[in-house]
Order: C-alpha cells, then structure tokens, then sequence
C-alpha cells in the first residue's frame, strides 16, 4: 500500500503523516517518481484502513499494490530509479561499468587494476576479499588485508569499491572499507544477511540466485527494501540450466521482464553468466541494449594465473576494446529511446 | 576431414578429385572459405586415408576435424556463411526479417500480412500451414490451402515463404510452395525429417529443441549438411528451464556461441523466446548485438483474436517500431565491427 | 465429455448410441471402468448436446472432464487400465519385465538375449532396429535386419517383442515384426507419428520427452488415444535438468502423480533415466514401489563392446540379480497395497 | 590423503601421530572403517609428504583421495556411518523418522505432534522456529519461544529435536535447543554457516540446495567436515526443473549415487520434495527402497489451516498409514540386502 502526496504538501505535514504512519507499526518509504511525492506503507497487512489515511488533507490517494513484491515493482514507482553514490549515478543514461579480479590477491594487483579500470572510464573497482568457494580447500580470500588493498585503490584512484559480504557478522568490518556492499548469488535467499544489510545506509548489489525465479529475485531485494534500504542494485548472472557449453545461462529475457516490473537497476555480470571470456563481449553488449543499466566484469593482468577465475576473465587489452565498444552501446540505447 | 586445394585448381581437376572421393562411398562438400577452395569428406570414418588424398597435386593439405559437428564448424569453414535465396541474403549484412501469423487463419489475413511485412523492409513471410499442436483439440491449420495462401501472398509482394514441415511425407507437397523449410523446435531430432531435409535444395531454418545443447543442436545441422544440403539457418528460440515468467529463457550465450563455433547464420525468434509480446523488442535486439543474424517475429492484426500464440504476437505498429530500431541496430553492429 | 451408461444396456443398445456419436463427427471410445460402462465421446468441443444424449434411455449420465488431458485421465477412468497383448498383462500385478540390448547387433546376440530374458521371467524383448542417434556418422541400426532378428528370437522363446518407430513411412513395415511400437523420447511430440499409430491396433510404449511436463506427456499419449488407439503404456526415462552426474534425472514424482492423474499403466526405463549401469537396480527397485508397473532395462552380454549405450547396460549376471530383487519387490507392493 | 593404521596402534601411539599431524597445520579425522583404524589428514594441499608419515610405525600405509570431495566419500571409509544421537542411530537399519509440522505455531501444536509422533514410532521433532521465508511479510517464525516448545515436547516424549539454524549468530542460541541442527536448501552454500557448524559438536542435517549438483552437495557436506564435524546427516529434498506439476522434483538418482559415493547416512524430505500430500507416501517408499535411511515429513493436526505449507503436510491418520508402510519398506529393504 502507498499514499499519493498533494503537490502542495509541506515538509512538516509530511513529517507528520509518516510519523503517524511509523507509530502504527509500519515502515515510511518516501519516493519521488518522476514529479509526484509518494509514501510506501510497508510491514503489517492489517491495522492501518484507507480511511484513517484519508483524513489526512495532504493525502491524494490511497493505493494498494497487487504484486508479492510491492515496493521493488514498477506498480509504487513509475520512474527508472537512480542510485547517485559520491556523485556516481547507477540507473541513468551514465556509463556503469565495474571491473575487477575474481580475488584481490596483492596489493600491487589492485592498484594496477584500478589504473586500468579508471584509465578505460570505469568508476567502480570489484574483488572479492572473503570468497565463496565451493571447495573447503580451496584459496578463501585475504578477508580484511584484502579490504584494505581495494580502499587504498579506490582511495588514489578516486573509485568506488564494491565487495561481497558472506555473512552478517562480517557486515561492520566490510562497512568501514566499501562502498557497495555486494549480495553473491549463493546467498540471495540468506535472508538474515538481506535484513541486516536492510539496516545499512550504503548500496546492495544483489546478485540472482543460480535457481532464482524473477519473482524470488525481486522478493529478495524487497527484503532489503522493507528492512529500511531502497537502494539496491539487481544483478543478472546467469541461471543453472541444462546446458553444459557455457558455466551459466544469461536470461536476457530476465533483464527486459525486470526492467519492465522493477524500477531498480540493473547490472549484467557476463563474465559469471558465461564463463567464457570469448563471450563477455558479445553477451555484455546485447544485455545493455535488452535493458540493463551497466555491466560488471572480472578482468586480471595474466588471466592464466589468476587464483580463481581466470577463464573468465578479460585481459587489460580486451577490456579496454570492450569499454570502447560498452560507451558506444549506451549511446546507441539512448539515441533509439528518443525515436 | 577436408582437403584444402591449391589457388591454381581447375575446374577439371576438382571434378576428377571430387568423383574419386564419391567413388570411396564419401559425399564431397565443396565450399569457398574466403579465397580457399576446400572439400569436406562426409561420412564413414574409415577407408581414405591422407595419403591417398595428397597423391592429387591439386590438394594443399589434408586437415582432420576434431569436433564432433564437423561440416557445420568454423573449423571448416572460416567465413560466416551467407545463404542466397533469390537474391536475398541470410548471414550477411543484409537486414533479415521473418514476420507472420503463428498460423495462416485465411488469405485476407496473409495479404494484409504480406503487405505490411513488405512496407517495413522485410523480405520474408512466415506462416504456419501444418501446426504442431500439444493438444490433438487444437486446430491442427488449414494445411495445404493455407499453403497456398502464403504462397499468393508471396508472389504479389515479392516475399520468400518460410513454413514448417512435420512429417516426411509432407516434403514434397510443401516443396512445391515454400521458399524455405522449417523445422520446429520438437523436431529437432525428428532424424528422419532432417535426413530426408538433406535430400532437398532448399535452404532449412532449423529451430533449436527445447532441451536441446549447443551441440545437440549442431549435430542437428550436421544431419542435414550430411545428407546433401549446406544451407541450414540456425534459430534460436529459448530453452525450456525452471522460470516460468516468460515461456521460455532465450540463450543469449547459446548466440554468442554458436557465432564462434559455427559459419552458419543464427535467426532469434524472441516471440517463442519469450512469450510476451511487450519482451519482444529489447530481446530480439539484444541478440543481434550478441551475434545474431536476422529475427523471426510474430505479428497479427489483431493479436488478441489469433487462433494461435496471440499474447507473443505484435500488433502491425508495435512492428512498425520494432523494424526501424532492428534497422539501426544492424547498422550500428556493422560500424562496432569496423571499430 | 463421456456418458455413464446404465448396467441393463444391450449390446445393440450400445452400438446404437455409438453410431450416433459417430455420425455427428464425434469418436466413440467405449472402456469399461470396474463393473461401470462409459463411452467417451472424442473430438470436436461443440455439436454435441448433454441433452440430445439423455435421451437415450441406456445414458445414465453425461460428465465433462475438465482436465486437457480427458480420455487418459482418473476422470475419465477410475481403474487402472491393463493391456493385454496376446495374454500378458501390462498394468496389473504381473511382473513386466522389458529387456534387450539398445541396439540390435546381431542375430546370435537377440537369440542369446531372448534367452536370458525368458530365463528370468521376462516376457518382453526390447531393441533398437532404427536407431536414433545424435550423430549422423553414428551406427543407425540394422533396419529391416534388425528386425527379423527380432521376431526370430521372440518367436523362438515365445516373448512379445518392443521396437522404436521414428518415421511415419516405417510404420507398416515395423507393423509386420513387432507386438508394440516404441516412440522414443525425441518423438514424443512429433504429432504426425503419434497421430498415425493411433490408428494401428498394437499397444504404443510413449517415452517421455527429455523436457516434457507431466501435462505434455500426457497430451501426446491422448494424441494416440484420439486417433483410435487407446493402449498407451507410459514409460518413465529421465528428464534432463542441470545434474551432470547422470545422464538424466528419473522423476519420481512424475510417476506417482501420472499414477494419480491417469489409468494407463507406467514403465521405468532406469538404463536411460540415470544412464549408469549401479544406479539401474536401486533406482528401478524404487520407481516400481514409487507407483511404476514394470520396468524396462538394458542389458547386454559384453556390456564393454556394446554398438552404443554400453555404460548403462547391465551384463547378464547383473540382470538375473535385478529380476529376483523385482519380482519381490511387486509382491512387496501388493502386500502393501493390501494393508 | 589419509593413512591406514596398523591393527596393534596403540591409543598412544595414534595419539602420538595425531599430535604431529597438528603440528603441521592439518586436521587429523580418526575413523574406524570396519574394522580398519584411519586418520584424514585434512588441509593444505603441500606440506606433509607421504615418506614423514610413513616413518612412523602404525601406519600402514598412506592414500591419496582422488575425489574433490574427500572425507565424506566412500574412498575414505567404505563402510556407512552410522551417527548415533543419545542411542537413537541413524544410518544403520532403523527406522528413522523426522516429523512435525513446517512452522512451531503454538505449544499445545507441538505437544499433540510429539504425543503423535512417538505413538508411530518415530523418534524425532521437527519444526522451525526461525524460517527462511520468500517474502519479508509472510511469519517469519516464532523465534526463542518455538525452541522453547519444541524442546519441552522433546523432553516429554523423549524425542529428539531438529530445527533449522539460518544465521551464524544463532547457532549458540539454538544449541542451547537441538539435538540436531538443520541447514535449509537456500543456505547449502552459505559457506560461514557451514562453517561455524562444523565447530559444533551435534549433528548437523544438510539439505540439499536447489540446484546444488551432487558434487556441490558432497562439498558443502565435506565443509562441515573439514571445519570438525564429521556427523553429517544429506538429505534430498528435490531439485529444481522446469517441471511445475510438482514444487519440486525429487532426484532419486541422486540419493542411488549419493550412496555410491559417500558413506554419510541420507534422509529423504518428500514433503518439501514434491508439494502435494498425496504424492508424500509413494515417494517416500520409493526412495527408501532407492537407497535413502530414512524419512523427513510435514505432519499438521489441520493442514488446511497450517501457518505455512499446508499443502504438503500430511495429517496425522495419512502420518499413521505412512508409518506402517515405512516399518515394512525398511524391512523389506533389508531383506532384499540379504538375498
């Protein structure tokens, strides 16, 4: 359910009726979507009627939301959402481009990677500092050391860090290094982990789940939403299925349906979604133009040494062919949307 | 296995060295990869060996194939192929466009097709005659009078039909109508249909099945290549996996790396891809940028009274639309190539 | 739609009411279900009134079936059907026992075969004459050998013989040899072959397509039933998921809920469904209590040398331990049954 | 790698050889195999070479795991484990019985289930008190309060408890509880979760992620081992496919080669494994007689009115049937061994 805001209404009616609102048990969630003011009512189905709302003058109208996922969809807000972080915008016309190893593995790989990533137009450097390994025995990541390589990074580079949290109670370390703290996708149903970062005050990029419907997927960011943090990027990287040819199936059908249910952004990561470096490009591309919002990509200065990964991974040569080719993509986007 | 000639080939020699193949029980497959001359040798394994081959002097080399899809593979072939149908051409630059009707309901109705297919560029009508049904209830098509609406329609607007074929004992009466044979996605392994597809001269669109991989659909292709026929017109049109949202999930890779694997054109039908009309439009051009050759879509004066797939199906000005931007799209995937 | 007829109906009575649906373009398949007589009334949905049939004093009652799937279905018929083909039952409590190699090799092989399998009171032999393979360069089978090795042996240790048909033009040929027509899981929707063996008068083995739903498999076994032939055995043989580890993934569920769903009686094929030669017992042993009438197995003397599919067939040691461990497993399950 | 001890170890002499294994930074697994005494050495890859381990006198001999999975498969100890919790043992020939409804709604719920349960032989409660809910506005469990019930039902009718842990910072909370800790499907891969589990010293029962592999399966299982824990209990709950007939599908594939490759004991969950009450019993049979030790099911006093899953959850005279049955599957099972 969300109220419709007057136009008229001053900053302390609004303050009232959300407080109102907040005294009834529920959640305030106040938008703007596109010119119009609106106020999501989340939590409890019951115990707050349409009338009660009503009385209030600066109330327009009282709108219920007939989807599982109601503050995440396109039925609340209309309008692309926009997620400015430092002045960088994920969800609008700007290039969205986040690069990085699979694992931070030095210090000096970092800061040659943020070089790169920074040289090519890209604001945002990826890795991984606490891994999800499917072997116990396999390489689990630097933990903080490998934090502190990616803040010092970004820091000279002047870059915006984006970094997998595993688990809750890693949430408070992570939070003093990075900037969006990234959601994997073996852990978008760990709903502890969503709650929590629901209270955080800084961007989720959610990835989907390896057997995630569009539905599960879009429950889960409202998870994060209804937990207190309406910004939260999704991320398609591929889906299991049966085919063995490639590591994973990119649902690009899935990009276009979240683009048209959804108002939040969304990023491809086709170098997960394919497995395959010689496909990144190509995938990449057509994804942009099918609705996503930007791209992530794994890239390493020697993909054949990369300690996870490395097959997937693009050399600093065919990423920088790619971001070339990436600009004119948006472009191209955006001059067919004004046709 | 393949021979590579000499540059300095006469037309007597290769016809001497073509014969001596046949005569060994091998089919001979002579194609022009880029300014190369070679000749595939299809069939049994055994009985020729390399020597026996490079006792013609006009044979460069004799180069075996590791792949089990062999003819159908880029490691025969280099160049993208590009099928000539009366002029037109699939595989090229050329803009490739199949619009119709799920089924041909009457003649009115593929006129009206036919000239609004023609209006917006495209060159080719498809129309389904033979309908492969999941319930024995459903209507079945009109048969061979709907093939001869398609082919009236074809004729006055100067269209290339492309229809589908079931059944062996079709062949020869829907030969007599169609410009290009269609194979559905359930037959896909139907080998006696493609064996016998082999044996025309008409070029096959062969849609990929629903649970089929990468190379189950290749091998698919090479069954028809096998059997005596080159011109096989790949068609994605999405795998069958756990997300039900749409009715089925386009491989975006499966594009991408099909393009790498095979010379053969790729066709995207993003109306049984997806299964919404409104998913139509962003996915057919994200798989031209991701590789794709030409898109197969639906249309229908009015889709909501379609007897047949009427919610995947755009009305004549959602077409209108979807052609100017599929256009442009081609153009602007030429000028990334040439970057 | 099906009539219930009174029990005091005469023969004559019947056939009366039979040609009447008949005339007005309908079927008219008439099944006894326990001591309750019904006819059902096939084919087109409209023409044919509740009331027109009431007044017909044998028609006790006139009941639509709501499901797609009608004459195959619990609504239609309560009881389980039993096939009986030249005195062996299919579908009751008798063990059904399908077993030969994948492909027909041999005279000596079948002769061989067919003796281990009457040995182990089996009473059915199996094996592919036309094969079909994903590879043209594959053995393709024997044809017409094939099949009078078949019959030969079949005759000679009085078993009913079970042969895959993929191509409509084979049917009468194949007519000639076997006791039942397989369609294999590559066909199951290939409507024209189902369409013609519906109206043959042998039993049909239907395989279930590698990713057909429950309510598919279904709708091309009432296919077979619409055309006039309603002794459908289902068989069970894998679905293709995401699981690498066998060769397909043997739904269980999927035949408990056929059990639920429909009269006809079900067989598993464990060679196919896991596609290695340990899992073929316990997962057989399974499916039988899991609600399958008999099962269909792979077996083969030399498993090592077998033409194709040597690693799920069991040698003939391995089947003899299989078809103790069966036969007492049907007891069990009539025991239980009977609690 | 593990070594093969000698019969005349003595417990000092093992110590002793556990002592050094330590010390060099690796965890050391002693396991009675039969009646063969061996130690895991689990860990770094480098480091221990097989001539150190072999200057010790017991050990007879030093064995590399071929397997990614190591300390949970059948290379490691033939034999199958058999966990026993306060003399209830599961993984031999008893019956193991899980039951209990989805959610802990009440205390009277859980006392008139556990009454319920142990009257049919069953000799363990299951119920969550913390749930992993695909909506953040659907029950999200009772918390502290349903441990609290679940345990004073255990208590009373001298149950064991099972319950699901979502968090790592409640495993201390929920240990004060269980007897058993569950991992849900949804956090098989919650690789900190594993983790910390494999610090505790009960029981752990791991079920299978939707789309877990086999493989990914064994390694979440072998987590937990190499984190300390040896007693894990699998368990199948279905996998996901495009199958929508049933909320899942049960591989019993899966559970015929689990039993190959591992000697970890394996329950069957055919409540969440298939969705449909009426499926629960056969599919549960079935894969007892597959190779599963044991049965997890959703009973409800009114499943109509269940807080969640009410659909899949059998009441308590269904629950009775199903008991019988599964005394005599296990019997039969066993004999059937026998033979």
């Amino acid at each position: 359910m969300y109220v419709v805001l007057n136009k008229s209404a001053t900053s302390e009616e609004i303050l009232e009726l959300k407080r109102f609102i907040q005294k009834t048990g529920h959640g305030a969630l106040e938008i703007l979507d596109g010119s119009v003011r609106k106020i999501g009512i989340m939590g409890k189905k019951e115990g707050l009627g349409k009338e009660e709302l009503k009385k209030f003058s600066i109330v327009k109208d009282v709108v219920k939301i007939g989807k599982p996922f109601k503050f995440v969809s396109r039925e609340f807000k209309k309008e692309d959402t926009v997620i400015d972080i430092k002045g960088r915008k994920i969800g609008g016309t700007d290039l969205v481009l986040m690069a990085g190893p699979c694992s931070v593995e030095s210090k000096e790989m970092m800061m040659e990677t943020a070089r790169v990533v920074k040289a090519n137009g890209g604001e945002f450097l990826r890795g991984g500092a606490f891994k999800p390994r499917t072997s116990p025995y396999d390489f689990q990541g630097l933990g903080e050391e490998g934090l502190k390589y990616m803040r010092e990074a970004c820091d000279k580079y002047n870059l915006l860090m984006v970094t997998e949290v595993m688990d809750t109670r890693d949430i408070e370390l992570i939070d003093k290094y990075t900037d969006i703290f990234q959601v994997g996708a073996r852990n978008m149903q760990n709903f502890s982990l969503l709650k929590e970062l629901g209270k955080t005050d800084k961007p989720i990029l959610l990835k989907r789940g390896l057997s995630a419907t569009i539905k599960e997927f879009l429950m889960a960011a409202e998870y994060i939403v209804a937990f207190g943090n309406e910004r939260v990027i999704l991320c398609e990287r591929g889906i299991r299925t049966f085919e063995v040819a490639t590591r994973n199936t990119v649902d690009v059908n899935g990009i276009a349906l979240l683009k048209e249910k959804s108002h939040l952004p969304i990023i491809i990561d086709a170098s997960h979604g394919t497995g395959k470096r010689s496909l990144v490009e190509p995938v990449t591309l057509g994804c942009i133009l099918a609705g996503a919002d930007g791209a992530m990509v794994e890239i390493h200065q020697n993909p054949i040494c990369a300690l996870s990964d490395g097959e997937q991974s693009l050399n600093f040569e065919e990423f920088e062919v790619l971001c070339g080719k990436l600009k004119k993509t948006i472009e191209f986007k955006e001059s067919l949307r004004c046709l």
